[in-house]
This record gives C-alpha cells, structure tokens and sequence, in this order.
C-alpha cells in the first residue's frame, strides 16, 4: 500500500518548525499500520532534521554553529544572486538534507522519546515550503 | 511485504561499531529477496554511516575531523546539561544522520564491497542505543 | 511492486554530475506510478545530493566549501593510501551521504523545479561507479 499526501508550511526567516504532529496525523491517515514514511522538501534552501525536542537551546545552538561553520556573504562563493544568505542556505540544506525517512509502526512514526521533526528554513525570509509525504507499507 | 524487527545495541563511550552483520543478517530473516532495507537510530546522539571497511584508521580520522570541526564545550553552546559532549553529540549526529536506506537483492544488503555500516556512539559515555529496521519489497 | 536496476556513470575527477534524465528515465521503465525512489551509491568516495540546477556557480561553491572545510592531505588524517583526496573523500562523502530517497508521482521523482539530481565525485581521478535504483510503489 502507498499513501501520498502534499504539506504545505509557512515558515519564519531562518528558523526551525516544529511538524512532528503533522506528519503523525498524515501517517494516521493513511491507515498503514506498519512500514516507512518518507518527507521529501521540493526546494533547495530548506531542509529537515530529527532535533532533541526538549530544550529549545538545542535549536539555538545548531543554528548559531551552522553560522559559524557556514558563514552567509563568505567573499570565497561566487552565487550571491540573492542575497548573502543564498548560497549559504544551499550549502546548509545540502549539510542536513531535506529528505528523512522513518520507520512506521501501528500507523505512526516510531520516533524516539526526545525525538523531533523539524523543518529548517536556511533562507533570511519566509518562504512557503512544499513538502510530499509518501507512506509505504501494509 | 514488510519486515520490521529492533535491535539493541550497547555502545562504547564515543566510538564506532561494525553492525553489518546484523542487519544482513535481519534481511536474510526477512525473507524479502527485492528492495529496501531501512535502518533508523531512535537517539539524539548516535548516527549511522556507511564508511570504509577494512582500514580502521578511517574511523580514526573521521572522529579526529569531527573534534575538529564540533569542538566539545564550545562557548558557543548554550545547552551544556549533560556536560561538554552533549550538544556536540546532537550536531554530530544531524550532520552523519541517524537513519539510513539500502538496497535489497538476493535477500542481502547490496553493499559495495568497501561499504560498512557503522552505528556512531557521539556520547563520551556508554549507552544502550535501540534502533528499527524495516525491510520493504517482495 | 519493486523494480531495481543497476546504473553506471563514468566520472571526471572532483566533480558533479547531473544524472536527473537518467534516474526519470529508470522510474518511467518502472511502470510505478506512485510511491518512492531510492538511489544507492555502491562506493565510500562518490555521494549524490539535490542541488539548485541553474546556476552552475552553485556547484563551484560548493566544491570550494567543502576544500574549505575538508583540507585535502591535511596533517591530522593518518590515512593517506592512496593520497591527499583519499581520506578527505571519505569525510565528504559522509557529510553529504551515498543515498537518496525521493517521492514517484505519475512514473516521475516528483523534484521540485529548481532540484537537480548529481553525483558527486569526490577523488581527484575519474572512476566508474555503480549505483542501484530501487522504485516501490504501486
């Protein structure tokens, strides 16, 4: 069985989401009991990972040393079309990728206790972010 | 046809375990002969990687680059509760992943005859770390 | 359904590779009109990434990204076999990972417009490298 369905989010300037309850309530949904469920971001300067759900410092931290360790208007990148914070965001999207899947058990993801889905806007601005959701399993 | 089984695993403190032989081994019990093989840690801080398998000086390295580049108790970090290795663990572990997929064939984990699979313990201490394989195909 | 197939592509040294025809294509040949596409990259020195598909500066910066963050040759690696791409191969191809799962719609990955698919070569000389697709779906 396959069960596809499409989110959509409006995400703040550089900032992490929290859609955990969302991509449960679509695997509830699809009434597959047990197999994966895969997100899949269609873009290129957003990406999504699985985060400590607890302390909120933990979300600080990561970006603070994701601007450290890739600095936005860096002189060595040449694609700067839009803005300092263009080809930093591919490069950070590329680093935590915006893909993820997660194995389902009694038609939810069978996530760790301090287990998070977050969907990461790397770009300085708020964008509308498309999001496909596939569940496969029986 | 879906094949889900737990595996538990105690890790030693900040080091990399050779787990291939496990999951072959959950793929061969599962009967499926064609598809998918995913892996999926349910921890903040251990990933899985499929690394070189036969010089061990490479682990060697990779966890040398990963002090390097996600120095321990950076000032940098707010979240320190656990100690100087705890939000470094949570950074390393986006940045390998914790979850992973592999092809199936002939009931077997179509490896590449360098690849291994690692589960990577970022804690400076000993954990019990359980991870979901879900074999998907027919 | 599964359908899998093997794919080869001969590389050019340090480089990307748009290979987005030639997964579509193996996707159509599936006959699966939806569900998920898994790409496999048999090799430790090689990953695959989604990656902005206009501006051919995108990929340069990255590439001096990751000579900027992965020093080739650098004194703290112990291995260097086979030279100073060899170990700094490994690490990228761990930061950027061997393996990607995106979403089928209608017998096509359904990428968002300014995705790209590319293999990533990450030794200083060609290679051939084999990868393996596997469609699920129905």
């Amino acid at each position: 069985m396959v069960f596809q369905q499409q989110l959509n989010f409006h995400t703040q300037p550089r900032s992490t989401m929290n859609i955990t309850s969302e991509i449960q309530s679509i695997v509830a949904q699809s009434r597959i009991r047990i197999g994966t469920c895969h997100v899949f971001v269609q873009h290129t300067s957003a990406s999504l990972m699985l985060c400590e759900n607890a302390d909120p410092d933990v979300r600080r931290d990561l970006e603070t040393y994701m601007q450290h360790i890739v600095p936005d208007g860096d002189a060595m990148f040449l694609h700067q079309d839009e803005g300092p914070d263009d080809m930093s965001a591919h490069i950070r999207t590329i680093l935590t990728n915006p893909e993820l899947t997660m194995p389902v058990r009694d038609s939810q993801c069978d996530l760790g206790v301090w287990q998070g889905i977050y969907l990461w806007e790397h770009r300085m601005q708020q964008y509308k972010r498309k999001l496909i959701v596939t569940v496969l399993g029986e």
